[in-house]
């Protein structure tokens, strides 16, 4: 028999295992923290401001409407832009504030969406005048782009904006019930302004979308404008983003300055003449930052998962009692951890390449700043590619991790199903991911067609440099950049298969979900690279766990592409490898969620505790749940109705 | 240009794709109603009188709070109570009844286990009186198993019945926190007696886990009774399950009379001998019934959630325009059609295969009344196989179907989200998936053993017949009987290489996948067999369209296996196969899904809807929706927070 009350015991595994750790953790938080944004410390120091704040009141949130929820979200940007001032924060540390409070709020979209394009599309005068207004909160602004009929395609938009040479003006206009704008987070209830996205019309020609600056709501007391029709669309699946007020906009001929047309590219003159932009791809560049900062936001959501699944799996007990008088740890099981760890390996893995591609998604807008639109076509293909894979791979991710915790995981206290619902819409949004890998695929084929009909080989680094391997004469699995060359030369490899089959009126009609499978492998092999240079490091921290760990994410990659690879790679081998390189790993388990730096405040979980204690956890929570001392309730539903059905079927029990 | 506006093409669309159809709808609605339950006409008539009861309130749901969901679904139990004595509903009816409110109810765990467990583990006696007062619902029910600390494993229950000799009583006790029952379905606040399962103390030693009925709740006041500690455990994720009462249950010192041990198979006497059952699995049939049940109710939840996106896409258009001026209908393109007509025809294999095994159920239990125990395990194994498979697949199906939708499949009026809330703990309830999977596996390498050690031949339709299967010499992709085939002998090979790879001690250590993998070509192994009977039948109903989509399932599978066939199967023949088998379905898309017979009641989703308005009434409900309309409460929202940012924001431009 166990020595210790199972609720009890469990807290000492936690500690056990938290001792196990072989390698430093503070050195592979930096890793984590260090290569993009503001680094460990000042992060931590931002964590622990905000999480003095019960206006936040995570715990409440299970309990309350959506109408509390926004309201508690307004209060919370109320407290924080007062935080700012108070503590001199930058734009930066009021948004990462903001995120670390783990709710989406309607000022997500002022920040990643509104501030961004007035900044990256406005002319000199409008980012001064606009730009001010909105990095001071002066005005609260939406993005009105996607509408009721049409989304990720902007060319089909229907909402016009014509300009009215006798006035001066545009007039905007949705001229069908399919041009109301729809989806427009902040809109509903709070924005006083928008970017509008909206077909051009100069002189009766339809010129195209282009983005115009319309106030919606008085600044004096809020209250819509004329001529707008505005209102939230109704709640989102699984009660995700509750605090948002994602809204509808009509416009019935409403009229705006010239000048409130962002102009930094193209313009239109007094005259009615138009300057065309002297790049059309110029104005591209500006969605793409929404793209860039998704994917890391996904590898942190993904990181609170994985944290919260091993730390319960390492102290749920479960199955035949062994010498030690206990079950196994259910983390224990072969069939346990190899669905865990390579989810964990995931998380670093999204994490570090993320960060890389915000370096280049910087690199690549300085330039754009200057008219310089050569690095786009790289940082646009690799960004669409990697929204697609991270996107769906953390959706999963995050399932798999709850799934692995049992019936607990499926209780909102387990802080799980929270992620997963937050992080749904991401496969859909900012790009259907099934319409960007079609973008993928285009620029795939197009660099093929160069490759095999010129024989100009890529540059080295590029994204599809890939395309130039060779087929791999040996394999050794323990090598890993015998891996990353063998996803390469997949890469290539799927592609000329699907080139063989292409349908010449209808491509993909021979193999339709050729555009799915080519995406991916294209970006599996750009993220398998950017691995083997982080392996190459010779300052790697983390020891052999991080370097195992990145290991296990090549070799379970080449796991789920064994399809492609039947003439290369031994699935035997391969699975025997990935077993124990998972073995080798599972000591340090605890130690590698525990470098996520996560505090219980982050988490918000009863499953995910610091401390293991999961049951008290569990139990303190339920006795406290907003279900229960509820006596006059219970009793009016008794009165009510369970009464009647128990009087009815008394009544018919006796005739029985 | 397009002569209609989209909003109103759509209706022309979903019209001209049902006139479409090359097939009588209501043979193939015959058919996924009539194998198993009361066919189609019975069914129809049951949803007309409950569509008309506006207690379901369903268009209310997305605005309830938990406490409203409850409530209302305690009014609904009362007026179905009603209309049951009105109807002269029998048991099963009132059942159906309220499994078409589409609401997980206090009532459904009472009517899936707490009666069927009395009904077929109590003594003829216990039988007459429990079971007449619970059908009766003279007393409310639940089926208290799971413990905080223990899931699955039902040998690890810690909750004690101590023979008492002395006063011919047990004594029900939680002798540790963890020993709490936990997520009992009902009994929260509802369920007036509990069947509880917990270790039998007989003078001293422990017999393991044995049924007690146990009264919880007074049925005078409905007050708790003395002894039990009760509430509920709170929210679900996703907010799922809102109008059930998950509850925890502790037992301190609770004596009931030793008539209370559900007593059909094993016996306690008044001298304390305990009577074992004449076989120890006899106990075992009655936990398969709510697995049996779960196939066929996620079968159908998928089907809607098909319904669904195949009725959007094929009104939602995108992309370029064509020559008649519209852009092409979303379910036209490849990447579309091929994720959501193989998930189609899930919906209907699991539909065919689930009414099968429901019969097959029913058989066994009809022998193992009469104490012949000989069908159980070949039954056992293909319900754990299937829960597993169904579950999963069926979860995965109903993403597909949200994704394939876009962003407004994430709006909670599309239906499809609250659908895969409802079904999301089905992978780990009723017996963990992985879980599962290990007893799949066990049986399977038993056979396995026994087929290659003795050379003898598994009897023909036998759930591992499989095994005896030969590697095909040729393998035509028209034919379903070879894609059968290679599909089983698919799963015979998978097993023999696990067997190869299998570590003396750690079984799976070298393959830690291997469960999941064998679990899974098992129960496709047993699913095509089924399904190349229903091909073989001469009078299948649908003519040539149920035939393609049964075909693409065999295809589909091949396809998910081509890891395992990579020597048998040429990869691009495949993919083409599919190809060709999705275009010649395509016409058929809206006919195959209206052959599932659902009302628009039913959906209860704006992108479904029968006639293709789906933008006039996601306008519609978007504008009822209970957050707008509230000028007070936005108001107070403003001049409490809004306005504060905004001065703030001013002040602080003002000196920028």
């Amino acid at each position: 028999m166990a020595a210790l009350p199972p609720n009890e015991q469990t807290r000492v595994d936690m500690e056990r295992a938290r001792a196990n750790t072989s390698f430093d953790v503070s050195g592979v938080r930096d890793l984590l923290h260090g290569s993009y944004g503001f680094g460990w410390e000042a992060h931590a120091k931002l964590l622990t401001v905000v999480s003095r704040e019960a206006v936040v009141n995570k715990a409440g949130r299970p309990f309350m409407s959506r109408e509390e929820r926004y309201k508690t979200g307004q209060a919370v940007i109320d407290r924080f832009n007062e935080l700012r001032v108070e503590h001199g924060w930058s734009d930066e540390q009021l948004e990462s504030a903001l995120l670390l409070t783990g709710e989406i709020l309607p000022s997500t979209l002022h920040a990643t969406a509104f501030l961004p394009v007035i900044l990256r599309q406005g002319s000199d005068e409008q980012v001064r005048h606009w730009g001010m207004l909105a990095r001071a909160r002066a005005i609260i602004g939406c993005y009105a782009q996607t509408e009721l009929g049409h989304g990720t395609d902007v060319a089909a938009l229907e909402t016009t904006a014509t300009f009215d040479k006798t006035r001066d003006e545009f007039v905007l206009h949705s001229p069908t019930l399919t041009s109301t704008k729809w989806w427009i987070g902040g809109l509903g209830r709070t924005a006083t302004h928008a970017v509008v996205q909206a077909q051009l019309v100069l002189e009766g020609k339809r010129m195209g979308p282009h983005l115009f600056i319309v106030q919606l709501r008085s600044l004096e007391d809020h209250k819509t404008l004329p001529g707008r029709t505005i209102g939230d669309i109704g709640p989102k699946a699984f009660n995700a983003h509750p605090a948002t007020d994602h809204g509808f906009l009509r416009f019935d001929h409403v009229r705006i300055p010239r000048a409130h047309m962002l102009s930094k590219f193209a313009q239109v003159t007094r005259d009615a003449t138009y300057v065309a932009p002297p790049h059309a791809k110029l104005s591209y560049g500006g969605m793409l930052y929404i793209r860039a900062q998704m994917n890391l936001g996904g590898a942190l959501t993904l990181a609170k998962a994985i944290t919260i699944s091993v730390r319960y799996c390492t102290v749920r007990r479960q199955g035949r009692i062994g010498p030690d008088g206990l079950a196994p740890a259910v983390v224990s099981y072969p069939s346990t951890y190899h669905r865990l760890l390579p989810v964990l390996a995931k998380a670093y893995v999204f994490n570090i390449v993320s960060r890389d591609l915000l370096k280049q998604y910087d690199a690549m807008s300085v330039r754009l700043a200057e008219g310089d639109a050569s690095l786009l076509p790289e940082t646009h293909v690799a960004l669409a590619g990697m929204k697609v894979l991270v996107s769906a791979d953390v959706l999963a991710g995050i399932d798999t991790a709850r799934r692995a915790m049992g019936g607990h995981g499926f209780s909102e206290f387990a802080g799980v199903g929270a992620l997963l619902a937050m992080h749904t819409p991401a496969v859909t949004y900012e790009g259907d991911n099934y319409v960007l890998d079609k973008q993928v695929v285009r620029a795939a084929l197009k660099a093929h067609q160069l490759v095999t009909s010129s024989g100009a080989t890529p540059p080295r680094g590029s994204f599809f440099s890939f395309l130039a391997t060779q087929r791999p004469v040996s394999l050794n699995l323990g090598d890993t950049h015998d891996l990353a060359k063998l996803l390469q030369w997949r890469a290539a490899h799927v592609i000329a298969g699907v080139v063989r089959t292409l349908h010449p009126n209808a491509p993909f009609e021979n193999d339709p979900g050729a555009e799915a499978r080519v995406s991916r492998a294209v970006t599996e092999a750009f993220i398998a690279a950017r691995v083997a240079d982080v392996l190459a490091r010779t300052d790697l921290p983390g020891g052999q766990s991080v370097r195992r760990l990145l290991h296990l994410y090549l070799l379970t990659t080449v796991e789920t592409a064994l399809a492609d690879l039947a003439t290369v790679v031994d699935p035997v081998a391969l699975r025997a490898k990935v077993g124990e390189t998972c073995k080798a790993l599972l000591p340090d388990a605890i130690g590698l969620t525990d470098a996520f730096g996560f505090t219980d405040w982050e988490l918000d979980s009863v499953l995910g505790v610091h401390d293991g204690g999961v049951y008290d956890a569990l139990w303190e929570r339920a006795r406290k749940s907003g279900f229960n001392d509820v006596g006059k309730e219970e009793q009016a539903t008794y009165k009510g109705h369970i009464s009647a059905v128990l009087r009815r079927g008394s009544a018919l029990a006796a005739k029985l």
